[in-house]
């Protein structure tokens, strides 16, 4: 069985940097171990999504992993929710939660309760209640942080949100978005669930604590990102492959654990720019021991460059190539890329093409001798769509089913 | 906001000319200004419709506009008609029509009664004419051409001309094209409209006038492209992007029409080879003052092609590329394309796909430094669909919604 290390590095794709006279942080940044695969590999850029579509980090993940989002995605939630680990079943409805200040009249004085560090001692007692036979599941995320799942008959992910996403103005009404009865019924049991919270909350000690501290009281429940949880096949089901993940941050994490990859947590793995990449890639090069798919997300590209930061997006680039120097080596397929482009002059996504290459035993090797946005263009695999990615690796590992005969 | 330039140069596209030792039209014509900004912008080659799939101009601007062809291309009738601006409204069957010869026997004399100059004296009585309460609406276009719109309930287009076109051969009856009922009852309105007007035509006393000078009468009306008129959302319902469109022709001020757009008629924008392109770019740059996105068409390279004149079409391409001097200097997204080929040695479309460039700020210039069939081959957009231009366009501009989280 031959094995596949999947490293996608988020928002690394970029466009031309004045400074840089024209170049992109990849471009621009010394990358003799990436160069390196590129030159004895295969290259191209990828469309997670499609041409012209500006991807989210949850939509195309999903895509890169060969899970049409059209089908596996109906809302961040449930990402979220199994990134700390909560347990989901398919028919869930899950939501990204914060911790928030409200007054009486609940106008929003803080949607973070001061970024209370831990929201453990106040959504314990919460943790399984139910309201008209719905369940909701609550468990402490970073910070102000909290995952929600709702479980029962009849709930659906057709709501909206309670938070206005800006301080000084009144939490909103839950309202259904579509005219079904279960987007009705469950907008109302929600209303029921934040009032229930909001009373709860009042009355815990933590926040008499609080406030003689003078910090914002955490009594409001702020839920957003409403999602569905999809019957998902396993990445084992689908490929037969035994897979793992290792990931700083908690979407990856959960967006791994939906698919049924086991989540390897890596000392020093954190999501940041400090994040120590050589240990994230050490231990994926030790996972192939065990596992046949190892898919690797780093997070920093994306940050920097969301805060325009193109010297620090190019020295990020630079230092993750240095951890990749050991890729050269091993007996696997390497599959580098990114789930979008993130321009520091835009300081968000776009939908401009990723540059990928595939390095390793059977690739049709390019005359591309660097990893980069326009090197890439001329690379073998030309243009193709995320969705396309999964094929094409099962393709050279040599496990594609034969259409026909 | 971001401005945009779309410039299409009809049938630009071309296959390579024996006479220029191989080359295309496009790729023999000295393009100064087109090189500049192929060099300085992104390239690539567009599939209007779809790969192998030989475009008609009306449904390839469609797509290039956006507006997939499969969803609002339903005939050319309503294009003609609303390049004539004529009212339509959704669910509106409009034609094209001729005013033609016929004898006693309704054989067809001449297809369009000596290019007559002017129709107005003709169907003016004929307006508004009301049969089993459909109401027609016609209106004089260029020379002999009419356009001709029904109103009513229950009305279909999938009905059959009455022009053989070929002179000499007897007037079809109009038949429904499936077994809808309503195809039937559009079909024997149309029939019973026909005659109307084949009656008051022969009595129109214009007839007795041209009788004496020995003119061919006016005394049939010819009716092909049957289209019904689709709901279809505006440009700026699409893209929020206020736009204008500068053309000859009337079917692309029709399809502009359809769309929304503004039309700004521009004296010497003829659709001919002498037509004023100079005059079309200088108010083009300057209606970006007033509008975000200007849609310019020329028409002749498409016209000359068709007549199989390689020369004639190679100096039309410097013309225009002189035109296009001022473009290099405009702070607006600049795109130069073709809605499809037209190879001068076919003397006809062909599915041959279309050199695209792309030029301003955020795109990723490429090494290409010409601007040509194959030049753009090598191009870092790669091969694509014109319904993907829209939203490739859209993401540069830094417009595009977010798909996910």
């Amino acid at each position: 069985m031959r094995k596949t290390i999947l490293i996608v590095s988020d928002g690394l794709g970029d466009r031309p940097i004045e400074e840089f006279k024209g170049l992109t942080p990849l471009e621009k940044a010394k990358t003799p171990n990436m160069d390196h695969l590129a030159k004895n590999g295969i290259t191209g850029l990828c469309h997670t999504i499609n041409r012209g579509i500006r991807p989210g980090s949850d939509t195309s993940h999903l895509s890169l992993l060969g899970y049409d989002p059209e089908e596996f995605y109906h809302g961040r939630g449930p990402f979220e929710a199994a990134g700390i680990e909560m347990e989901l079943k398919h028919g869930d409805v899950a939501f990204r939660g914060n911790l928030g200040t409200v007054d009486k009249n609940l106008k929003i004085l803080d949607r973070r309760a001061g970024r209370i560090p831990d929201t453990t001692g106040f959504i314990k007692e919460l943790n399984g209640m139910e309201i008209d036979k719905v369940k909701f599941f609550l468990k402490p995320g970073t910070a102000h942080r909290v995952g929600i799942v709702m479980r029962g008959k009849g709930i659906s992910h057709k709501v909206s949100t309670n938070d206005p996403h800006v301080e000084g103005e009144q939490v909103m009404k839950i309202k259904p978005l579509d005219k079904s009865k279960e987007a009705k019924f469950t907008a109302s049991v929600l209303e029921k669930f934040t009032a229930k919270v909001h009373d709860a909350l009042k009355k815990n000690p933590l926040n008499d604590e609080r406030k003689k501290k003078g910090l914002p009281e955490g009594n409001y429940l702020l839920v957003r990102g409403a999602g569905y949880v999809a019957k998902t096949p396993t990445f084992f089901e689908r490929y037969n492959l035994k897979a793992a993940c290792i990931a700083g941050a908690g979407l990856y994490k959960g967006i791994a654990k939906m698919v049924g990859m086991q989540i390897l947590n890596v000392k020093g793995a954190t999501g940041l720019p400090t994040t120590d990449v050589e240990a994230k890639i050490r231990n994926a090069v030790n996972a192939l021991d065990k596992y046949d798919f190892v898919f690797v997300h780093i997070k920093a590209t994306d940050n920097l460059a969301e805060d325009g930061d193109f010297q620090g997006k190019k020295e990020f680039i630079e230092k993750m190539d240095k951890a990749f120097s050991k890729l050269k080596f091993v007996d696997a397929l390497t599959v580098i890329t990114a789930d979008h482009s993130t321009a520091c002059s835009e300081k968000k996504h776009t939908a401009d093409p990723v540059p990928i290459l595939i390095h390793g035993k059977g690739v049709r090797v390019d005359s591309v001798e660097s990893f980069g946005e326009r090197a890439c263009s001329r690379g073998s695999l030309g243009h193709f769509r995320g969705l396309e990615l999964m094929p094409e690796i099962i393709n050279i590992l040599g496990m594609s089913e034969l259409y026909g005969a």
